[in-house]
Protein backbone atom coordinates (compact mmCIF):
# COMPACT_ATOMS: atom_id res chain seq x y z
CA UNK A 1 0.00 0.00 0.00
CA UNK A 2 2.85 2.77 1.13
CA UNK A 3 5.02 1.29 -1.90
CA UNK A 4 2.32 1.66 -4.36
CA UNK A 5 1.23 5.26 -3.25
CA UNK A 6 5.09 6.30 -3.13
CA UNK A 7 5.53 4.98 -7.07
CA UNK A 8 2.43 6.29 -7.85
CA UNK A 9 3.51 9.55 -7.00
CA UNK A 10 7.61 9.27 -7.79
CA UNK A 11 5.98 8.75 -11.57
CA UNK A 12 3.92 11.20 -11.82
CA UNK A 13 6.90 13.70 -10.75
CA UNK A 14 9.31 11.56 -12.91
CA UNK A 15 6.47 11.95 -16.02
CA UNK A 16 6.00 16.05 -15.57
CA UNK A 17 10.26 16.22 -15.41
CA UNK A 18 10.81 14.96 -18.40
CA UNK A 19 8.03 16.94 -20.30
CA UNK A 20 9.28 20.03 -19.17
CA UNK A 21 13.06 19.10 -20.29
CA UNK A 22 11.48 18.34 -23.78
CA UNK A 23 9.49 21.27 -23.96
CA UNK A 24 12.05 23.57 -22.49
CA UNK A 25 13.01 26.23 -25.01
CA UNK A 26 16.63 27.10 -24.06
CA UNK A 27 19.64 26.62 -26.17
CA UNK A 28 21.17 23.63 -26.63
CA UNK A 29 23.68 23.41 -23.86
CA UNK A 30 22.12 25.07 -21.20
CA UNK A 31 19.41 22.59 -21.93
CA UNK A 32 21.11 19.37 -21.53
CA UNK A 33 22.79 20.44 -18.50
CA UNK A 34 20.22 21.19 -16.67
CA UNK A 35 17.86 18.05 -17.86
CA UNK A 36 20.91 15.72 -17.26
CA UNK A 37 20.85 16.89 -13.36
CA UNK A 38 17.15 17.14 -13.21
CA UNK A 39 16.54 13.55 -14.66
CA UNK A 40 19.36 11.89 -13.17
CA UNK A 41 16.86 9.57 -10.91
CA UNK A 42 17.07 9.31 -6.86
CA UNK A 43 14.36 9.08 -4.80
CA UNK A 44 12.12 12.38 -5.25
CA UNK A 45 11.39 12.58 -1.62
CA UNK A 46 10.56 16.53 -1.86
CA UNK A 47 8.06 16.70 -4.46
CA UNK A 48 6.42 12.96 -3.69
CA UNK A 49 6.27 14.70 -0.10
CA UNK A 50 4.52 17.98 -1.27
CA UNK A 51 2.25 16.07 -3.33
CA UNK A 52 1.12 13.77 -0.61
CA UNK A 53 0.67 16.87 1.38
CA UNK A 54 -1.44 18.51 -0.71
CA UNK A 55 -3.35 15.39 -1.01
CA UNK A 56 -3.48 15.16 2.93
CA UNK A 57 -5.10 18.82 3.14
CA UNK A 58 -7.59 17.54 0.72
CA UNK A 59 -5.81 19.30 -2.48
CA UNK A 60 -5.63 17.78 -6.10
CA UNK A 61 -1.85 16.71 -7.17
CA UNK A 62 -2.79 18.58 -11.09
CA UNK A 63 -2.68 21.73 -8.90
CA UNK A 64 0.27 20.84 -6.87
CA UNK A 65 2.69 19.39 -9.82
CA UNK A 66 4.14 22.29 -11.26
CA UNK A 67 5.52 23.13 -7.34
CA UNK A 68 6.30 19.94 -6.97
CA UNK A 69 8.84 19.88 -10.01
CA UNK A 70 9.86 23.27 -9.04
CA UNK A 71 11.09 21.98 -5.66
CA UNK A 72 12.75 19.46 -7.53
CA UNK A 73 14.54 22.08 -9.77
CA UNK A 74 15.45 23.82 -6.32
CA UNK A 75 17.11 20.73 -4.89
CA UNK A 76 18.95 19.86 -8.57
CA UNK A 77 20.76 22.93 -8.37
CA UNK A 78 21.68 23.24 -5.26
CA UNK A 79 23.22 19.60 -5.65
CA UNK A 80 24.99 21.05 -9.15
CA UNK A 81 26.96 23.79 -7.53
CA UNK A 82 27.45 22.11 -4.17
CA UNK A 83 29.33 19.84 -6.42
CA UNK A 84 30.77 22.31 -7.65
CA UNK A 85 35.44 22.63 -6.85
CA UNK A 86 34.51 25.95 -4.88
CA UNK A 87 32.37 23.65 -2.52
CA UNK A 88 32.23 20.03 -2.08
CA UNK A 89 34.19 19.45 -5.56
CA UNK A 90 32.55 16.05 -6.06
CA UNK A 91 33.31 14.23 -8.94
CA UNK A 92 30.57 11.48 -8.71
CA UNK A 93 26.91 11.78 -7.84
CA UNK A 94 24.83 9.06 -7.52
CA UNK A 95 27.47 7.11 -9.55
CA UNK A 96 27.30 9.22 -12.05
CA UNK A 97 29.86 12.39 -13.37
CA UNK A 98 28.79 15.45 -11.81
CA UNK A 99 27.47 17.87 -13.62
CA UNK A 100 30.70 20.03 -14.14
CA UNK A 101 32.69 17.43 -14.61
CA UNK A 102 30.51 16.82 -17.77
CA UNK A 103 29.24 20.12 -18.97
CA UNK A 104 32.61 22.22 -17.21
CA UNK A 105 32.52 24.23 -14.84
CA UNK A 106 30.85 27.87 -16.29
CA UNK A 107 27.93 26.19 -17.99
CA UNK A 108 27.42 23.97 -14.35
CA UNK A 109 26.87 27.24 -12.69
CA UNK A 110 24.72 28.30 -15.62
CA UNK A 111 22.89 24.95 -15.24
CA UNK A 112 22.32 25.37 -11.32
CA UNK A 113 21.56 29.11 -11.85
CA UNK A 114 18.82 28.32 -14.53
CA UNK A 115 17.07 25.55 -12.39
CA UNK A 116 16.43 28.35 -9.67
CA UNK A 117 15.34 30.61 -12.31
CA UNK A 118 13.20 27.72 -14.04
CA UNK A 119 11.44 26.42 -10.79
CA UNK A 120 9.90 29.92 -10.34
CA UNK A 121 8.80 30.01 -13.98
CA UNK A 122 7.33 26.97 -13.67
CA UNK A 123 5.43 27.87 -10.70
CA UNK A 124 4.52 30.99 -12.40
CA UNK A 125 3.63 29.40 -15.71
CA UNK A 126 -0.32 29.74 -15.49
CA UNK A 127 -1.13 33.35 -16.11
CA UNK A 128 -3.88 33.04 -12.80
CA UNK A 129 -2.84 33.54 -9.87
CA UNK A 130 -4.20 32.25 -6.71
CA UNK A 131 -3.78 33.35 -2.99
CA UNK A 132 -3.01 29.46 -2.22
CA UNK A 133 -0.69 29.44 -5.12
CA UNK A 134 0.81 32.47 -4.10
CA UNK A 135 1.83 31.20 -0.77
CA UNK A 136 3.34 28.13 -1.76
CA UNK A 137 5.38 30.26 -3.77
CA UNK A 138 5.98 32.09 -1.07
CA UNK A 139 6.87 29.07 1.05
CA UNK A 140 9.15 27.79 -1.19
CA UNK A 141 11.24 31.08 -2.02
CA UNK A 142 11.72 31.27 1.70
CA UNK A 143 12.67 27.18 1.98
CA UNK A 144 15.34 27.83 -0.50
CA UNK A 145 16.30 30.81 0.51
CA UNK A 146 18.80 32.95 2.50
CA UNK A 147 16.98 32.02 5.54
CA UNK A 148 16.70 28.76 4.27
CA UNK A 149 18.73 26.10 2.59
CA UNK A 150 21.11 28.94 1.30
CA UNK A 151 21.65 30.10 5.03
CA UNK A 152 22.01 26.54 5.44
CA UNK A 153 24.60 26.29 2.94
CA UNK A 154 26.70 29.74 3.93
CA UNK A 155 26.79 27.88 7.82
CA UNK A 156 28.33 24.96 6.41
CA UNK A 157 30.96 26.60 4.43
CA UNK A 158 31.63 28.81 7.35
CA UNK A 159 32.38 26.48 9.90
CA UNK A 160 34.33 27.26 12.65
CA UNK A 161 35.74 24.64 15.57
CA UNK A 162 34.23 26.27 18.39
CA UNK A 163 31.13 26.28 16.86
CA UNK A 164 28.38 24.56 19.51
CA UNK A 165 25.40 22.27 19.15
CA UNK A 166 23.08 25.26 18.75
CA UNK A 167 24.82 25.90 15.72
CA UNK A 168 24.85 22.88 14.27
CA UNK A 169 21.59 22.34 14.86
CA UNK A 170 20.29 25.73 12.76
CA UNK A 171 22.86 24.23 9.97
CA UNK A 172 20.99 21.08 9.67
CA UNK A 173 17.90 22.85 10.13
CA UNK A 174 17.92 24.87 7.26
CA UNK A 175 20.20 23.37 4.88
CA UNK A 176 18.45 19.89 5.09
CA UNK A 177 15.39 21.06 6.85
CA UNK A 178 14.58 23.51 4.61
CA UNK A 179 13.40 22.28 1.38
CA UNK A 180 11.29 19.38 3.21
CA UNK A 181 9.94 22.10 5.15
CA UNK A 182 8.89 23.45 1.85
CA UNK A 183 7.49 20.20 0.23
CA UNK A 184 5.08 19.53 3.89
CA UNK A 185 4.28 23.24 4.48
CA UNK A 186 3.89 24.91 0.52
CA UNK A 187 1.22 21.62 0.03
CA UNK A 188 -0.53 22.29 2.78
CA UNK A 189 -1.03 25.77 1.26
CA UNK A 190 -2.15 24.81 -1.96
CA UNK A 191 -4.52 22.98 -0.70
CA UNK A 192 -5.93 25.99 1.18
CA UNK A 193 -4.89 25.25 4.83
CA UNK A 194 -4.88 27.83 7.15
CA UNK A 195 -1.21 29.36 8.42
CA UNK A 196 -1.37 27.46 11.62
CA UNK A 197 -1.61 24.63 9.46
CA UNK A 198 1.14 25.37 7.10
CA UNK A 199 3.29 26.55 10.40
CA UNK A 200 3.04 22.49 11.98
CA UNK A 201 4.11 21.36 8.23
CA UNK A 202 6.51 23.91 8.61
CA UNK A 203 8.10 22.70 11.76
CA UNK A 204 7.36 18.99 10.68
CA UNK A 205 9.67 19.02 7.92
CA UNK A 206 12.13 21.11 10.21
CA UNK A 207 12.19 18.06 12.78
CA UNK A 208 12.04 15.37 9.65
CA UNK A 209 15.39 17.10 8.36
CA UNK A 210 17.51 17.24 11.33
CA UNK A 211 16.80 13.69 12.00
CA UNK A 212 17.36 13.05 8.25
CA UNK A 213 20.65 14.90 8.40
CA UNK A 214 21.96 12.57 11.77
CA UNK A 215 21.00 9.96 9.73
CA UNK A 216 22.97 10.10 6.98
CA UNK A 217 25.98 11.42 9.03
CA UNK A 218 25.95 8.23 10.86
CA UNK A 219 25.67 6.26 7.57
CA UNK A 220 28.43 8.13 6.63
CA UNK A 221 30.05 6.21 9.71
CA UNK A 222 28.43 3.04 9.75
CA UNK A 223 27.29 2.42 6.63
CA UNK A 224 27.66 -0.02 4.48
CA UNK A 225 29.88 1.74 1.06
CA UNK A 226 28.67 -1.07 -1.26
CA UNK A 227 24.93 -0.17 -0.40
CA UNK A 228 25.38 3.40 -0.14
CA UNK A 229 27.25 3.58 -3.57
CA UNK A 230 29.47 5.55 -2.33
CA UNK A 231 32.63 5.88 -0.25
CA UNK A 232 32.18 6.59 3.54
CA UNK A 233 34.16 8.61 6.41
CA UNK A 234 34.02 11.63 3.86
CA UNK A 235 33.17 13.84 7.08
CA UNK A 236 36.12 12.72 8.88
CA UNK A 237 38.34 13.29 5.92
CA UNK A 238 36.72 16.83 5.07
CA UNK A 239 37.01 17.75 9.25
CA UNK A 240 33.02 18.73 8.78
CA UNK A 241 31.36 19.13 12.39
CA UNK A 242 28.56 16.64 12.29
CA UNK A 243 26.38 15.66 15.67
CA UNK A 244 28.08 11.97 15.48
CA UNK A 245 31.49 14.38 15.45
CA UNK A 246 30.43 16.55 18.17
CA UNK A 247 28.40 14.59 20.52
CA UNK A 248 29.23 10.84 20.07
CA UNK A 249 26.92 8.71 17.96
CA UNK A 250 25.08 6.93 20.68
CA UNK A 251 23.81 11.20 22.03
CA UNK A 252 23.65 11.50 18.34
CA UNK A 253 21.20 8.66 17.77
CA UNK A 254 19.14 9.80 20.82
CA UNK A 255 18.58 13.56 19.61
CA UNK A 256 17.66 11.90 16.01
CA UNK A 257 15.28 9.56 17.59
CA UNK A 258 13.75 12.80 19.93
CA UNK A 259 13.39 14.62 16.37
CA UNK A 260 11.83 11.62 14.60
CA UNK A 261 9.57 11.62 17.45
CA UNK A 262 8.81 15.45 16.84
CA UNK A 263 8.30 15.52 13.46
CA UNK A 264 5.42 12.69 14.02
CA UNK A 265 3.79 14.16 17.36
CA UNK A 266 3.36 17.47 14.86
CA UNK A 267 2.20 15.54 11.82
CA UNK A 268 -0.59 13.72 14.25
CA UNK A 269 -3.09 11.49 12.19
CA UNK A 270 -3.78 13.77 9.73
CA UNK A 271 -1.61 12.15 7.00
CA UNK A 272 -0.74 8.56 7.45
CA UNK A 273 1.33 8.43 4.68
CA UNK A 274 3.33 11.12 5.56
CA UNK A 275 3.96 9.59 9.35
CA UNK A 276 4.55 6.19 7.01
CA UNK A 277 7.37 7.93 4.81
CA UNK A 278 9.08 9.49 8.06
CA UNK A 279 9.30 6.33 9.97
CA UNK A 280 10.99 4.28 6.94
CA UNK A 281 13.48 7.36 5.72
CA UNK A 282 15.06 6.92 9.86
CA UNK A 283 15.29 3.65 9.51
CA UNK A 284 17.25 3.33 5.88
CA UNK A 285 20.69 1.81 5.55
CA UNK A 286 21.04 3.53 2.53
CA UNK B 1 13.85 68.24 -14.51
CA UNK B 2 15.36 64.72 -16.30
CA UNK B 3 18.06 64.66 -13.72
CA UNK B 4 15.84 65.36 -10.99
CA UNK B 5 13.53 62.51 -11.70
CA UNK B 6 16.10 60.37 -11.96
CA UNK B 7 18.42 60.94 -9.01
CA UNK B 8 14.99 61.15 -6.87
CA UNK B 9 14.30 57.54 -8.40
CA UNK B 10 18.04 56.27 -7.63
CA UNK B 11 17.75 57.68 -4.42
CA UNK B 12 14.74 55.64 -3.11
CA UNK B 13 16.24 52.84 -4.96
CA UNK B 14 19.30 52.94 -3.10
CA UNK B 15 17.52 53.67 0.41
CA UNK B 16 15.81 50.75 0.17
CA UNK B 17 18.31 48.57 -0.65
CA UNK B 18 20.36 49.89 2.06
CA UNK B 19 16.78 49.09 4.56
CA UNK B 20 16.53 45.66 2.91
CA UNK B 21 20.31 44.75 3.89
CA UNK B 22 20.27 46.17 7.10
CA UNK B 23 16.92 44.10 7.88
CA UNK B 24 18.82 40.60 6.36
CA UNK B 25 18.77 37.71 8.74
CA UNK B 26 21.08 35.58 7.15
CA UNK B 27 24.15 34.74 8.96
CA UNK B 28 26.86 37.67 8.77
CA UNK B 29 29.03 36.22 5.93
CA UNK B 30 26.43 35.49 3.49
CA UNK B 31 24.96 38.88 4.45
CA UNK B 32 27.92 40.52 3.63
CA UNK B 33 28.49 39.07 0.83
CA UNK B 34 25.68 40.14 -0.83
CA UNK B 35 25.29 43.61 0.53
CA UNK B 36 28.92 43.91 -0.79
CA UNK B 37 27.88 43.66 -4.32
CA UNK B 38 24.43 44.85 -4.01
CA UNK B 39 25.22 47.99 -2.15
CA UNK B 40 28.14 48.72 -4.63
CA UNK B 41 26.63 51.77 -6.31
CA UNK B 42 26.15 51.83 -10.16
CA UNK B 43 23.75 53.53 -12.29
CA UNK B 44 20.36 51.23 -11.08
CA UNK B 45 19.30 51.51 -14.30
CA UNK B 46 16.72 48.96 -14.00
CA UNK B 47 15.22 49.75 -10.82
CA UNK B 48 14.98 53.26 -12.08
CA UNK B 49 13.15 52.05 -15.62
CA UNK B 50 11.20 49.56 -13.31
CA UNK B 51 9.43 52.51 -11.09
CA UNK B 52 9.39 54.62 -13.67
CA UNK B 53 7.40 52.38 -16.19
CA UNK B 54 4.97 51.86 -13.04
CA UNK B 55 4.54 55.51 -12.55
CA UNK B 56 3.64 55.97 -16.66
CA UNK B 57 0.97 53.44 -16.41
CA UNK B 58 -0.39 55.33 -13.01
CA UNK B 59 0.82 52.77 -10.68
CA UNK B 60 2.18 53.88 -7.69
CA UNK B 61 6.02 53.98 -6.23
CA UNK B 62 5.54 52.43 -3.59
CA UNK B 63 3.84 49.09 -4.76
CA UNK B 64 6.77 48.73 -6.79
CA UNK B 65 9.94 48.87 -4.71
CA UNK B 66 10.01 45.51 -3.46
CA UNK B 67 9.91 44.60 -7.22
CA UNK B 68 12.77 47.29 -8.57
CA UNK B 69 14.93 46.08 -5.19
CA UNK B 70 14.00 42.40 -6.75
CA UNK B 71 15.57 43.46 -10.10
CA UNK B 72 18.73 44.95 -8.81
CA UNK B 73 19.17 42.14 -6.69
CA UNK B 74 19.42 39.37 -10.13
CA UNK B 75 21.38 42.08 -11.68
CA UNK B 76 23.85 41.94 -9.10
CA UNK B 77 23.77 38.47 -8.80
CA UNK B 78 24.68 37.80 -12.65
CA UNK B 79 27.17 40.01 -11.94
CA UNK B 80 28.97 38.04 -9.37
CA UNK B 81 28.72 34.68 -10.86
CA UNK B 82 29.55 36.30 -14.21
CA UNK B 83 33.43 37.63 -12.53
CA UNK B 84 33.91 34.36 -11.24
CA UNK B 85 37.27 32.26 -13.17
CA UNK B 86 34.64 29.70 -14.59
CA UNK B 87 33.29 32.83 -16.32
CA UNK B 88 35.16 35.88 -17.40
CA UNK B 89 37.41 35.58 -14.41
CA UNK B 90 37.28 39.58 -13.62
CA UNK B 91 39.29 40.55 -10.42
CA UNK B 92 37.77 44.62 -10.37
CA UNK B 93 34.02 45.56 -10.87
CA UNK B 94 33.51 49.50 -10.98
CA UNK B 95 37.06 49.89 -9.77
CA UNK B 96 36.95 47.38 -6.56
CA UNK B 97 38.05 44.06 -6.30
CA UNK B 98 34.67 41.86 -7.77
CA UNK B 99 32.79 39.24 -4.91
CA UNK B 100 34.82 36.29 -5.09
CA UNK B 101 38.33 38.22 -4.37
CA UNK B 102 37.06 39.51 -1.67
CA UNK B 103 35.02 36.41 0.06
CA UNK B 104 36.06 33.42 -1.67
CA UNK B 105 34.64 31.52 -4.30
CA UNK B 106 32.51 29.60 -2.47
CA UNK B 107 30.89 32.51 -0.95
CA UNK B 108 30.48 34.65 -4.24
CA UNK B 109 28.52 31.50 -5.72
CA UNK B 110 26.33 31.30 -2.60
CA UNK B 111 26.21 35.39 -2.41
CA UNK B 112 25.08 34.91 -6.15
CA UNK B 113 22.51 31.90 -5.28
CA UNK B 114 21.60 33.96 -1.97
CA UNK B 115 20.83 37.32 -3.73
CA UNK B 116 18.59 35.42 -6.68
CA UNK B 117 16.55 33.71 -4.13
CA UNK B 118 16.38 36.80 -2.02
CA UNK B 119 14.72 38.51 -5.06
CA UNK B 120 11.95 36.03 -5.56
CA UNK B 121 11.58 36.15 -1.20
CA UNK B 122 11.19 39.56 -1.27
CA UNK B 123 9.00 39.88 -4.06
CA UNK B 124 7.04 37.46 -1.76
CA UNK B 125 7.26 39.94 1.27
CA UNK B 126 3.34 40.83 0.91
CA UNK B 127 1.11 37.99 2.62
CA UNK B 128 -1.18 38.56 0.34
CA UNK B 129 -1.14 38.34 -3.66
CA UNK B 130 -2.85 39.95 -6.18
CA UNK B 131 -2.90 39.32 -10.63
CA UNK B 132 -0.48 42.76 -10.88
CA UNK B 133 2.04 41.13 -8.48
CA UNK B 134 1.71 37.41 -10.05
CA UNK B 135 2.09 38.99 -13.19
CA UNK B 136 4.93 41.36 -12.79
CA UNK B 137 6.60 38.70 -11.36
CA UNK B 138 6.13 36.34 -13.94
CA UNK B 139 7.30 38.89 -16.07
CA UNK B 140 11.03 39.23 -13.82
CA UNK B 141 11.15 35.37 -14.13
CA UNK B 142 11.09 35.16 -17.71
CA UNK B 143 13.32 38.45 -18.42
CA UNK B 144 15.95 36.59 -15.90
CA UNK B 145 15.46 32.91 -16.63
CA UNK B 146 16.37 30.15 -19.08
CA UNK B 147 14.58 31.67 -22.42
CA UNK B 148 16.69 35.35 -20.95
CA UNK B 149 18.99 36.14 -18.95
CA UNK B 150 20.89 32.90 -18.33
CA UNK B 151 19.66 31.55 -21.49
CA UNK B 152 21.89 34.66 -23.22
CA UNK B 153 24.69 34.21 -20.83
CA UNK B 154 24.81 30.64 -21.99
CA UNK B 155 25.06 31.45 -25.68
CA UNK B 156 27.45 33.62 -24.56
CA UNK B 157 29.93 30.91 -23.22
CA UNK B 158 29.04 28.30 -25.71
CA UNK B 159 29.65 31.09 -28.62
CA UNK B 160 31.01 29.22 -31.82
CA UNK B 161 32.94 30.92 -34.84
CA UNK B 162 30.30 30.08 -37.08
CA UNK B 163 27.66 31.77 -35.44
CA UNK B 164 25.95 34.42 -37.70
CA UNK B 165 24.29 37.92 -36.77
CA UNK B 166 20.96 36.02 -36.18
CA UNK B 167 22.49 34.67 -33.09
CA UNK B 168 24.04 37.18 -31.86
CA UNK B 169 20.87 39.58 -32.04
CA UNK B 170 19.44 36.25 -29.64
CA UNK B 171 22.63 36.70 -27.38
CA UNK B 172 21.82 40.31 -26.86
CA UNK B 173 18.42 40.45 -27.07
CA UNK B 174 18.55 37.84 -23.85
CA UNK B 175 21.69 38.81 -22.18
CA UNK B 176 21.19 42.35 -22.22
CA UNK B 177 17.58 42.78 -23.08
CA UNK B 178 16.19 40.58 -21.22
CA UNK B 179 16.33 42.50 -17.46
CA UNK B 180 15.60 45.45 -19.44
CA UNK B 181 12.43 44.29 -20.29
CA UNK B 182 11.56 42.81 -17.48
CA UNK B 183 11.91 46.43 -15.78
CA UNK B 184 9.64 48.29 -17.90
CA UNK B 185 6.98 45.57 -18.68
CA UNK B 186 6.93 44.39 -15.25
CA UNK B 187 6.62 48.03 -13.87
CA UNK B 188 3.15 48.75 -16.61
CA UNK B 189 2.18 45.13 -14.92
CA UNK B 190 2.34 46.54 -11.58
CA UNK B 191 -0.02 49.56 -12.46
CA UNK B 192 -2.10 47.22 -14.12
CA UNK B 193 -1.75 47.72 -17.75
CA UNK B 194 -3.37 45.12 -20.12
CA UNK B 195 -1.41 41.85 -21.71
CA UNK B 196 -0.68 44.13 -25.06
CA UNK B 197 0.84 46.98 -23.17
CA UNK B 198 3.47 44.95 -21.27
CA UNK B 199 4.24 43.34 -24.72
CA UNK B 200 4.83 46.37 -26.43
CA UNK B 201 7.19 47.48 -23.15
CA UNK B 202 8.73 43.94 -23.30
CA UNK B 203 9.41 44.66 -26.85
CA UNK B 204 11.15 47.86 -26.02
CA UNK B 205 13.29 46.73 -23.78
CA UNK B 206 14.63 44.14 -26.27
CA UNK B 207 15.26 46.61 -28.18
CA UNK B 208 17.01 49.14 -25.79
CA UNK B 209 19.29 45.95 -24.58
CA UNK B 210 20.29 45.48 -28.08
CA UNK B 211 21.16 49.11 -29.00
CA UNK B 212 22.87 48.95 -25.29
CA UNK B 213 25.35 46.24 -26.27
CA UNK B 214 26.08 47.21 -29.28
CA UNK B 215 26.87 50.94 -27.54
CA UNK B 216 28.64 49.13 -24.78
CA UNK B 217 30.95 46.84 -27.70
CA UNK B 218 31.73 50.38 -29.70
CA UNK B 219 33.19 52.29 -26.27
CA UNK B 220 34.87 49.03 -25.83
CA UNK B 221 36.68 49.78 -29.15
CA UNK B 222 36.38 53.51 -28.99
CA UNK B 223 35.83 54.56 -25.63
CA UNK B 224 38.59 55.93 -23.43
CA UNK B 225 39.49 53.84 -20.54
CA UNK B 226 39.95 56.54 -18.43
CA UNK B 227 36.30 57.92 -18.67
CA UNK B 228 34.89 54.17 -18.41
CA UNK B 229 36.99 53.15 -15.24
CA UNK B 230 38.02 49.73 -16.95
CA UNK B 231 40.68 48.37 -19.81
CA UNK B 232 39.55 48.91 -23.33
CA UNK B 233 39.51 45.67 -26.22
CA UNK B 234 38.73 43.17 -23.74
CA UNK B 235 36.53 42.02 -26.05
CA UNK B 236 38.81 41.68 -28.90
CA UNK B 237 41.70 39.50 -26.39
CA UNK B 238 38.87 37.42 -25.75
CA UNK B 239 37.98 36.67 -29.00
CA UNK B 240 34.52 37.84 -28.25
CA UNK B 241 31.93 37.72 -30.96
CA UNK B 242 30.21 41.28 -30.82
CA UNK B 243 28.55 43.30 -33.76
CA UNK B 244 31.39 45.72 -34.24
CA UNK B 245 33.50 42.53 -34.69
CA UNK B 246 31.25 40.63 -36.98
CA UNK B 247 29.28 43.61 -38.85
CA UNK B 248 32.08 46.24 -38.70
CA UNK B 249 32.13 49.80 -36.49
CA UNK B 250 29.73 51.73 -39.31
CA UNK B 251 26.99 48.66 -39.95
CA UNK B 252 27.06 48.47 -36.21
CA UNK B 253 25.91 52.01 -35.46
CA UNK B 254 23.60 51.80 -37.54
CA UNK B 255 21.70 48.41 -36.35
CA UNK B 256 22.53 50.50 -33.14
CA UNK B 257 20.68 53.79 -34.38
CA UNK B 258 17.88 50.98 -35.68
CA UNK B 259 17.06 49.80 -32.99
CA UNK B 260 17.15 53.04 -30.76
CA UNK B 261 14.57 54.26 -33.02
CA UNK B 262 12.49 51.03 -32.73
CA UNK B 263 12.76 51.61 -29.01
CA UNK B 264 11.84 54.98 -29.26
CA UNK B 265 8.69 54.34 -31.16
CA UNK B 266 7.71 51.16 -29.08
CA UNK B 267 7.57 53.57 -26.03
CA UNK B 268 5.26 56.16 -27.92
CA UNK B 269 4.29 59.56 -26.11
CA UNK B 270 3.44 57.53 -23.07
CA UNK B 271 6.65 57.74 -20.74
CA UNK B 272 8.25 61.16 -21.87
CA UNK B 273 10.87 60.04 -18.70
CA UNK B 274 11.46 57.07 -20.28
CA UNK B 275 12.09 58.19 -23.85
CA UNK B 276 14.87 60.39 -22.71
CA UNK B 277 16.32 57.73 -20.61
CA UNK B 278 16.80 55.73 -23.89
CA UNK B 279 17.86 58.93 -25.77
CA UNK B 280 20.88 59.51 -22.93
CA UNK B 281 21.87 56.07 -22.49
CA UNK B 282 22.37 55.66 -26.38
CA UNK B 283 24.73 58.97 -26.25
CA UNK B 284 26.80 57.61 -23.47
CA UNK B 285 30.80 58.02 -23.63
CA UNK B 286 30.68 55.56 -20.43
Amino acid sequence: MFEQTYDRLRESVERALKDLCQACPSPQPLRDAMAYSLLAGGKRIRPVMLLSACEAFGGSIQEAMPFACALEMIHSYSLIHDDMPEMDDDSLRRGKPTNHTVFGQGMALLAGDGLLSWAFETMLAQAQGSQQRWEAMRTLARAAGVTGMVSGQCRDLAQRPQDGEAELYRLCAEKTGGLLAGAASAGAALAGADAAEQERMWRYGIALGVSFQIQDDLLDILGDPALLGKQTGMDKARGKMTYPALLGIDRARQVMEEQTRLALELLGERAPFLSELTRRLLQRDH
